[in-house]
């Protein structure tokens, strides 16, 4: 048996999960992003419950997987930093294989997403990228059906690729990134900024302007249009630059699915690099399919697939 | 021994080349464009005369490598489609498999060129990018030590990412691909452009913007420093979405060295995502070392990475 322990700031949720990825019982806990030792601790006692939960002992547990926000190194088992976590390189697997004689993985949480949905949905691809659109842009990337994490656990940071030179100021200090324009926030500030029916609404969320662009409201259309446009240029950048055979688009946001995946799809088949030669494929572009549990199953998948 | 064939709309070269890449010998003959079938005699013959000049057997060659602008599908051992030569699908791999015994590879130029550089420079890295700056802008990308191709050989068109969205027309269709800002046809369109020094030059390359930037000129550094933002920002792009341990510029222009290279890897150092976070390497960034021969010599060694 697997678990998957999911920590964000606010609450480590943990999971017991099966090889199909079924998940058997749930536990969360307070989180404790102020100190690293503290977090260490909340994760693992959110382990033991969930392990309660089962009714299993360590000896039924042949892995943990641990999926964070920030730079993990699962080489060393470290996780190197967060923005909102106080990580410092902390020694997550010497922790956990100190109290458990199990194999211990430590992975980015969109990582561990996108390992989910791979492991799950993927259909054996040999190659995969998912993307995560929210209050930021996050990406996954699974290549000859492994994770491919790149230096430092660095790798698929696709919402920081420039799509703007000089463009909007991003969260990571750069201008005109991808992130800037096709997050979720950014989609907000659109609203925000165009006005009209949405200067009648007290709090806007994603799903807001999708719904007010549903009922055909033109400034919610133009705003909703323009923003799938921006997704639909990066992805399609993310086809030219690794033509995967998958490209799953997860996020909240991702629950609109064809209103957002038709256009993005046809964007990249009228602009992909050789859209028109015959015999070349297309990457295959779909919504996420697992949601509230993705961080859970995909950190207890990380040892499949690491 | 190995046979390495680098084919191009003018000419075909082949080589021997030993286990370590030394060519042991060369041969061209003229290029056949207008038809595949005429193509695979040129390359068959190119190679028996390489093998001549070495005084090789057919038993003493255990893998020829074809190396070919255009999209090849190695799986298969076609090359699906070129801009500017013949192929429909053509089946290269089977052409020779009749005539040779001996493991036939075939795989992009681009890609050959990535590969010859890894094998002899790479120095067994995990994650290594190689783009080249030319009249296009190509790349190849290896992921834990071997090429990936992705779906039917279409991975590496790093050049038409999308760097200016709705910007300069780009050879390939779209708009806005960072090939239309950082090819050397781009760094000569921008000269032409900007007249000045360059209204008296009866033909412009890219060395000649290079040496009147050197010489001082304000309009020539102009061009040649706002060329080389556009190549960082589209360089700092595939660090985010890849973070390779090495990435490896190439073409003609490369050999600018310094000129060229310091100002990308200052804009990376300041702009890559995570730049400030200690325990993040960066991705090295260097020149590429193999020039005339790398076509030759990185089919050769398809062999052993792809």
């Amino acid at each position: 048996m697997y678990i998957g322990i999911d920590v964000g700031g606010t609450a480590v949720k943990a999971g017991v999960v099966d090889g199909e990825g079924r998940v058997l019982s749930r536990a969360e806990v307070k989180s404790e992003p102020a100190s690293d030792a503290a977090m260490l601790r909340a994760m693992y006692s959110a382990m033991l419950r969930a392990m309660e939960g089962a009714g299993l002992s360590k000896d039924d547990v042949s892995a943990v997987g641990i999926g964070s926000s920030g730079i993990c190194d699962n080489a060393k088992g470290t996780i190197i930093y967060s923005g909102n976590i106080a990580y410092d390189n902390t020694a997550v697997r010497e922790f956990f294989s100190e109290r458990i004689n199990a194999r211990i993985d430590v992975e980015n949480d969109v990582n561990c997403a996108a390992i989910g949905e791979y492991a799950l949905y993927g259909g054996g691809a040999d190659s995969f990228v998912f993307v995560a659109l929210g209050t930021g842009v996050g990406g996954g990337i699974i290549i000859n059906k492994r994770l491919y994490s790149g230096l430092h656990g660095g790798a698929g940071e696709v919402g920081h690729m420039t799509l703007v030179p000089g463009g909007r100021l991003c969260g990571c200090g750069a201008r005109g990134c991808w992130e800037a324009y096709a997050s979720v926030s950014a989609l907000i500030s659109d609203a925000r900024e165009r006005g009209g029916c949405f200067s009648a609404l007290p709090a806007i969320d994603g799903k807001a302007v999708f719904d007010a662009a549903e009922r055909g409201l033109p400034e919610a259309v133009e705003v909703r249009d323009g923003w799938i446009r921006r997704v639909a240029e990066g992805v399609c950048s993310l086809v030219n630059i690794l033509r995967p055979e998958k490209l799953v688009i997860g996020g909240a946001v991702s629950r609109q699915g064809e209103t957002l995946l038709a256009p993005i799809r046809r964007y990249v088949a009228e602009n992909a690099y050789a859209n028109d030669v015959p015999g070349i494929g297309m990457t295959e572009i779909s919504a996420a399919r697992l949601m509230g549990d993705a961080g859970i199953v995909g950190a207890a998948m990380l040892h499949k697939l690491v």
